[in-house]
């Protein structure tokens, strides 16, 4: 590693304005609030229940004041690991404390309280945007949600269709869709028109995209209308879908959110490969994991039946790696979206991005999202991307300079390539603007 | 990495003579002709059609003239990759223009006007061999060429069993191997003889291997002759095969080849893991891809019954690399050959070497071959090859200098590992003459 | 690679002690008592059989002195391999021979001779123990083996179950276990009895884990009394078990295997994904491979249903490596053990140990295991991964240095980091003493 080069690649990149293509922060409400709150994120929480377990020592009902109590005599078992790093670098950041005291459970107890303070003062929030270079933050909303109240020339939603895919039979979402919508869901056809007007309620507030988080070896198919009508009766009548049944209505409704997407001129924002709620004594968010056993073939129809829609794709396993870069090395509507979860740790990330970098055309590429709870999340999670990039360019700039088969690569042709991953391709791929 | 040093090991390398075991390229008519038919390679065609696709911009019945209009402009879209990087290097050595010209679409028009009259010209054939230190060019022949009219000494031919294997519906291959070979194909038996008499034909042509590009999963298991004889009727009378018969006619054929192999002596070159044909937009050759989710498991009983048959082994996916390899380290009839297609980029190629050259005995790895199918393209392929080659072994130099377990790895012993990979190992495991 | 820091990071590690908590050694014959049995080992006998295959070179049944004499001319053909690596530190420290003779196949005979006399004076166990700084050797043992006349202060024993559960059919195991505890088995709940007595009788010899092998794509499920009590009156009565009726014995044991793991407050130690007896001209213990389609998924319900029972997990294939991490990271009872067999290699151990440092709580992690099986190969087997740790770690360090993300790790942390992986980890997870 040629230190003073990654150092000053480094350096540039970081001054980059930050597009974050996917978060969960809310809109209203987009600070964590306390350091409490930030280590509620279930990247602390899961990894101090995995390093420590004690049955009970956490719950979903823990005030932040007594998970900080918890928690903080955990943390130290936790140091190692890059999650560790990215408080340390929010905390000392945005809170001004110094990296030693974080490492230390006792005095992590007065940060928090101090932390309340600072977090709820006036300008808290547009500090943290400032000294993020924060310019656009995409949303994962749900589609119950109010689109209202947030700023839309800084915050962008977007579509999850979770819940009334896969999770069909979980709550009444299809009732709800129903009220929210004013068209009453009672079989296929009605189901797209509802889904057409939540598309429209989308349209109309600027979103970027659909997206959705799909199990392993998902099949997209036809369903046709009958099939479909059937199943939503099922559903409606609150009777248990057959595992046919299920497959089929997530086929149907890819589809018909594929459609939408098309007529609404958004991507179809695609996150593969998660096998939810597997781990029984996990923490909230923290029981599901990744299938190495896991084939991009099941998408074939869907990429294929809508070559105007784009696909930007997240895979969750490492093993899936190679088809996402061959299927954007060849398939014009799937983009490599950023690096997801499991995936999101610096030797993967190393590894997949020299791989996209090598052969997928540089325009399709999106760099990275953070995939953060709380907007204070953004900047550590890019900051480490970041890092990680500044590694893999500086060594195809010394590459090239001894290999007489490439261009050389210089430090301004590097960060041309930076600014296109971080910057350009998420603002032309999600047609964002300036 | 250490600079100079893989400078040096490359430098020297570079001076290696080529023999590269598999290529498609055309024997009677080898080289390109132009630059618009270097730009039709599919590498190009598809990358530029996934950049930015726009419906009807490509067909397989463009003028090369044509083509190179309209792929010209979409060139910049892929000067990140190292296809692109062969097509520079390619284009700087035979046809003498500046890498700087090769980056400007307008250029490129005028460059293609004059590479016809120098591709054209006396003796060019002969410069690329020589500049390219060519000696033997491995062919991938269908069963109805004639083996003629070229140069044995230089080429040498290699047959392809996929039309009358996974392909035996569409055509009429079993019709058309009756044709040739006067064995009329009626049954498992006429079959049996009817390939034998094409193995004679391509064994009186000095043939290296059979060769097949095999789908994921392929399992193959004995078929016994009745059960081929239904098939073979069915297949005659143009009726459908079912799945089933579908793999146990590939089955059969596999084992049947396997047979013959033994019998000419000649190795069976496997290629494992293509989908075929599903991407639906692509432009020719760019609609396959790989799969993630794909055992050797299925090729045991070959391997196992076929113990004086060596089995050459190329695995599309990186998900297969430690499987190849371990292959390779216990069983003595398979050996790893070269990177393929999408595998064929510097970081799967690093990654898989450095493993192959630490637990696979030498003599058993054939380093590299092309797949090019003009012989323009041999050069910046291998030279992308040796260059990984030389970084794989300049760290290992490094590392084994600090290492005490290890012997000391000297420059002259790293070359004598590359020389192994490159000249020796592919001329012993073909029976390849100097 | 910054050589002065690998050198300087090697020299501390390899002064640590080793706990080395799997191999196949016998502790009543620990040493291999010659060159001979050396080479017996299967690492060298397989890499031979594959680098120049003769039907009837080897077998089983060859004296020592015959297997030399046929095995040293072959050995140049895995010079470069670091399975000879192993054999060359060994063969210098232990016989104090130098490294050049011991590529000089006609001095191995001589070698093999001298051999027989060293390894069986007086003292030289001790001094193997002494120069590999060995301070605990765990034994794999069969269910049937009286774990005595050896020094338990140095050995620990561990209890194997394959033979009870995937190869319940080979031999008369049940009823030998019934012979050995006094407990006939004749159903369900006699197994579980005479398991009882069997841990009960290893619980005393203060046994560390129990431990399985498993064959890929095990899926462990509950199966009742009713089912279990079916299937072991065919096993005793010789009646062959569907695929069905094997998998659910093996669920079955597995989990009868946990219960008792909970009572006897062990863990339970499994080593996921081998394929046994799949090459057919293999060596004895060379005929098992690796599958890379092999998913996790199957080990939910045992870990899930015992969140009191420690599971330290190694993964066959690289595959799997990012499913073993992350299960890790959440799950709090599965710990990442070392790097087996065909994952045994510098390029793989350096990714994943790499991956689960950054992620994975510091105090879960086992960094390693020989699987020797004699005394000797210990020290060569832990030198290489000491040497590939020393790299890593060295790399972390100079990253650290550039990263403003991360705390800059010094080399006393990164030394504190391997004595955590090689002595204070296991000795914690495996209730050792000091």
């Amino acid at each position: 590693m040629n230190r003073e080069l990654v150092t000053k690649l480094y350096g540039e990149i970081d001054k980059f304005p930050i597009f974050d293509a996917h978060t969960h922060i809310d809109a209203n409400r987009p600070s964590a609030g306390s350091l409490g709150k930030i280590l509620s994120y279930h990247y602390y929480t899961e990894l101090c229940n995995s390093a420590e377990y004690e049955e009970g020592w956490w719950s979903p009902d823990l005030s932040d004041d007594e998970l900080v109590k918890r928690i903080s005599k955990k943390l130290p078992l936790i140091h190692n690991t890059v999650q560790f790093s990215w408080f340390l670098t929010l905390a000392s950041e945005f809170l001004g404390v110094s990296r030693e005291d974080l490492h230390d459970p006792d005095k992590i107890l007065k940060i928090h309280e101090d932390s309340k303070k600072i977090m709820g003062e006036k300008g808290y929030f547009e500090s943290v945007v400032e000294k993020s270079k924060l310019k656009r933050v995409y949303l994962t909303n749900q589609y119950n949600e109010k689109l209202e109240g947030f700023d839309t020339s800084f915050y962008r939603p977007c579509l999850r269709i979770d819940p009334f895919s896969y999770f069909v039979e979980k709550g009444n979402p299809l009732q709800e869709i129903s009220k929210i919508t004013g068209k009453k869901i009672e079989d296929a056809k009605s189901f797209d028109e509802a889904l057409d007007a939540l598309f429209k309620y989308f349209s109309d507030k600027n979103f970027a995209y659909a997206s959705v988080s799909s199990w392993p070896n998902t099949d997209i198919h036809p369903v046709d209308n009958i099939r479909e009508n059937a199943i939503i009766k099922k559903i409606l009548k609150g009777e248990k879908l057959s595992a046919e049944e299920h497959e089929d209505h997530v086929s149907y409704t890819f589809i018909l959110v594929a459609k939408l997407c098309r007529k609404y001129q958004v991507s179809f924002h695609l996150m593969i490969g998660v096998d939810k709620e597997v781990y029984t004594h996990g923490v909230q968010f923290g029981t599901d994991l990744v299938n190495s056993v896991n084939s991009m073939r099941g998408y074939d129809y869907l990429f294929n039946t809508f070559p105007d829609v784009k696909f930007p794709t997240s895979v969750l396993s490492d093993t899936q790696g190679l088809e996402l870069t061959s299927s954007a090395w060849i398939r014009h509507n799937v983009y490599p979206s950023g690096h997801w979860w499991y995936s999101n740790n610096p030797v993967d990330i190393e590894r997949e991005l020299s791989r996209r970098l090598d052969v997928v055309p540089l325009l399709k590429l999106i760099g990275y999202y953070s995939d953060a709870y709380y907007i204070e999340f953004i900047l550590p999670k890019f900051r480490m991307y970041k890092y990680v990039l500044s590694k893999v360019l500086a060594d195809k700039i010394e590459s090239s300079k001894a290999d007489p088969n490439v261009e050389e690569i210089t430090v301004d042709k590097a960060l041309e390539i930076a600014w296109k991953l971080l910057v350009e391709n998420p603002q032309r791929i999600f047609n964002d603007t300036e």
